[in-house]
Formats: structure tokens, C-alpha cells, sequence
């Protein structure tokens, strides 16, 4: 029987947050066995540009990332938040080690190329990465050596370009990739009770998502915006050996039972 | 008989500029066997502390690092250079990860306390850590599963705050930890050809001081500034089982031959 690995992806919303975050690390900590941290920074990321003078161009909910803006992922996901986690679980008795997609190699990705929209517009994302490996044995080796990996939301393409990567993403890829060595859990959480049929009901979770379920529910247009791409993701892990998928709410991390459940 | 260890500490006027941290980087990975790099950032730090219209204060050459300069050192450090050095280390095939002490708990620190100079002036540094503890033994484990670690001059007080710690104090007190279980070379890099004998003539290394001629070379004003705590944390170093440490210039790092060697 292979162990059982929990691999939590939080949001910026929540990291970004003294108070949430101290909540968020309480019951990360309660989580049994192995475990890795996968987190956003985006609002910081926004926040440092402005305060630097610098403009935040979003295209479809991503982030435009030309040279400027990649220091400041840089510097806010792979140094402020991520190392201030790091600090964090250290204090918690942790043992904590933040890596970037670069770090030990873990996970290389293509820039992407200039896509056209649905509405026929040309857009260059920038330095943004498209995972196409992810090396799960160097993350294995930490865990076994006592280690809780904790992920910033960059990559690199092996040739000395650091790539800015979608966290859900990169937690998604992560599963995917430790999926023939462990029995994996991913728990993409934040600050609602899983996906709600009715945004403004937090009561209204829907329990149980499939692939053909997910397709009706983004044709009725319950499931919009960011939940697209995350329940993408989601499905995709599924495909490829993930065994338990579940969206939820940061305070409900612990306990599987709760969210969202996401499968085929 | 020990196996060799190169730790290499690189300071910011090099890592900040393209051309010779490229250059240094080139001559790093000549360094046969296994090694570590330490970097600062310290211009960098500054550069967008102005940019985000911080001042930046220093006190006898040492940075003030208040709550706002920590975050901007933990960005600068942890993540724009160090993330950066990592990438193209990885594009060199060295398969480097990046840490700064709070990463697996490798160096613990105290907060400096308000200190009373010379002058009888009182100095509170902030957030700047004294080095106490470091874990030798994870970044053996790491070196002895094929990676190179790239130190970043952060530490932290294990109760969840990061500490501005000087990169010359980070190589040194690795360079300790590892004493027993490697023969461990010390080699400061920086812009000049050694300790210099006419801070004018680059062809004037001193080839060797101790620690009898360096009290003579310091109160005849040769040795000053920022090169007196480098070179008492070189003697640190040799008192602690460090076979070899050489002060020299960044194009001669994989050749102990060259630059000032510093014994007891």
C-alpha cells in the first residue's frame, strides 16, 4: 500500500492574510503524514507593482507577465510569501523547505506561445510557463528525508528563465507527478465551503462533480470565471492517477469529508 | 579521508550585474566536487527600496532592517536573486536549489539586540539575526543526493521571523557546520584581486595574512571598513575546522592559488 500524500493548494487570498494564514498553517499542521504546500501571491504581486509604479495587465483572469512584472512574481512568490510560510511551519515544528519550479530542477515548463482569444485577440502572456515535467522523485527524496516542500507558483524552462505558473496548476502537476509513489489527496482550498450551486449561499455546496456533470453545470453557467480552469485542472490529476480530488474550504482542510469532490 | 567542499560567498556588486554573475557563475561550475554558493544583494535591496520610495538606512556599512526593509530583503534575497542565480545554475546542468536558513531549518539566529557603538551612539539593527545554530547535516543530505545549495543571507529565530543575517557571517558559519563531515574551502569572491597592501594597485595582494598580522595590518589602517568583520569571520572559520580560506577575485574561484589566504 503506497503512503498517503496531501498536497494543499491556497490561495492568495487566504496566504496573503496574517490572521487567515495563521489558520490556514493550524490546520495544515493537523494534517497526518506527508504533505506539501502549494500557494498563490498574486494580490501582493499586484499590490508591489503598484506601489513600484508599475501597471498589472490581466487578460481572461491571467496575469500578463513581461520582464518588470516577473521580478516582482519573483520576488513576491518565490521570496516574501513563500519564505514567510516557510518561517512559519519552522515555528510550528515543520520541518518547512521552500522551492520554486527551478529549485532541484522539480518542474520545467515551455513559455507559452501567443494565443488567440475566443474573440479573435492576439494575446503574448509573457513569461508564463506551461508545465510539460515535473520531477516527483526529488519532491519524494525531501518528504522521505522529513521534509514538507512548500511551492511558490513559478517554473523555469531549464535554460535560465524563471516562468510565471498558475498555482493550481503547478499543485495539479505536482499530484500528477507523485501519483506512482503515493497514495495522493490534492485539496485545492479557499475561502468558500467547496463549489456552490448559489455564489451568495455558502450552504449550496455541490457535493460531487464529474467530468460530464462539470460540462452541464459551465453550459448553465454555475460554474464560471477561475472555477473553469481549477476544475480543469482538477479532472486532469484524476486522469492521471490522483486518487481523491476535492475543492473546500480552507478551514475544512483536515477533513476530506467536507468540499467539493471532484472525479471522472 | 573527508571529501572536499567549496563554499563560495559572492557578493552583490557581482551577482546584481548580468555580465559577471554570468561570468562567476561560468566559473563556478569548474569547481570540481561538491560545493555551495552564498550570495548577497545588497544593491539590489537598496535599488528597490528607493524605487518603492523607502529609505534606506545603514549604520557602520550594516543595513537597518525594519519591518518594511525585512519585507524588502526577503524579496530581493530569497527570491529575485537567489531565484535567478538557481535558474541559470539549473541551465549550466548543477542541479541547485535555493534556501535561505528558515529552509529546513539549516541556520537559527537571534535578534540582534540594541547595540551601543563605539561613539556611544544606540543602534537598534531590527530585524538582523546573529547566527547560533546551523544544521550541517541537511545540507550534507542534500549535497550527498546530487545538489548544490544557493544560500541566501536570511535566517530565521525558529518562532516564525525571518532575520537579515550578512552573507560573509552565512558562508562562515555553513563553512563551520560542515567541518566535520567535509574538508571545507572558504573562498570570499569579490571585484578585487585580494586583500590589498595599496587599495590602488591590484597587483599588490597580500598573499597571507593571520590573525597577529592582521591586528598589525588593521592598526596601521591598511585593513578597513567592510573587509574587518570578512576577515574576522575568516579566522571564525579557521578556528572551527575550516582547512582553507582564500579572499579573492571572482575569476579565480577554481583556483585556491591565487588571492589572500587567511590562517590562525
Amino acid at each position: 500500500m503506497k503512503e498517503k500524500l496531501t498536497i494543499v493548494k491556497v490561495g492568495g487570498a487566504i496566504v496573503e492574510n496574517h490572521d487567515s494564514l495563521q489558520k490556514l498553517l493550524d490546520h495544515f499542521q493537523q494534517i497526518d503524514g506527508a504533505k506539501i504546500l502549494v500557494h498563490g501571491g498574486g494580490r501582493s504581486a499586484t499590490a508591489l507593482a503598484a506601489q513600484m509604479g508599475i501597471e498589472t495587465k490581466m487578460v481572461n483572469g491571467r496575469r500578463v507577465t513581461d520582464a518588470e512584472m516577473l521580478r516582482i512574481v519573483t520576488m513576491v512568490y518565490g521570496g516574501l510569501v513563500n519564505k514567510n510560510i516557510v518561517a512559519q511551519l519552522q515555528a510550528r515544528s515543520i520541518n518547512a523547505l521552500g522551492l520554486t519550479g527551478a529549485d532541484a530542477g522539480v518542474i520545467l515548463s515551455h513559455r507559452r506561445p501567443v494565443v488567440t482569444t475566443a474573440d479573435g485577440q492576439s494575446v503574448d502572456y509573457g513569461f508564463v510557463g506551461d508545465v510539460y515535467s515535473t520531477n516527483g522523485r526529488v519532491l519524494a527524496n525531501l518528504i522521505e528525508s522529513g521534509i514538507t516542500p512548500v511551492m511558490a507558483p513559478l517554473t523555469h524552462d531549464g535554460q535560465g528563465t524563471l516562468l510565471n505558473t498558475n498555482a493550481d496548476t503547478i499543485a495539479a502537476e505536482t499530484a500528477k507527478g507523485m501519483a506512482d509513489m503515493f497514495d495522493v489527496s490534492l485539496m485545492y482550498c479557499f475561502e468558500h465551503n467547496g463549489v456552490l450551486m448559489d455564489a451568495d449561499d455558502e450552504s449550496s455546496v455541490i457535493p460531487h462533480i464529474n467530468a460530464k456533470s462539470f460540462q452541464t453545470l459551465v453550459a448553465e453557467g454555475v460554474i464560471q470565471g477561475g472555477m473553469i480552469p481549477k476544475i480543469e485542472n482538477a479532472l486532469d490529476a484524476c486522469r492521471n492517477g490522483v486518487g481523491c480530488v476535492v475543492i473546500t474550504n480552507a478551514d475544512n482542510i483536515s477533513n476530506t469529508e467536507s468540499g467539493t469532490v471532484i472525479t471522472l
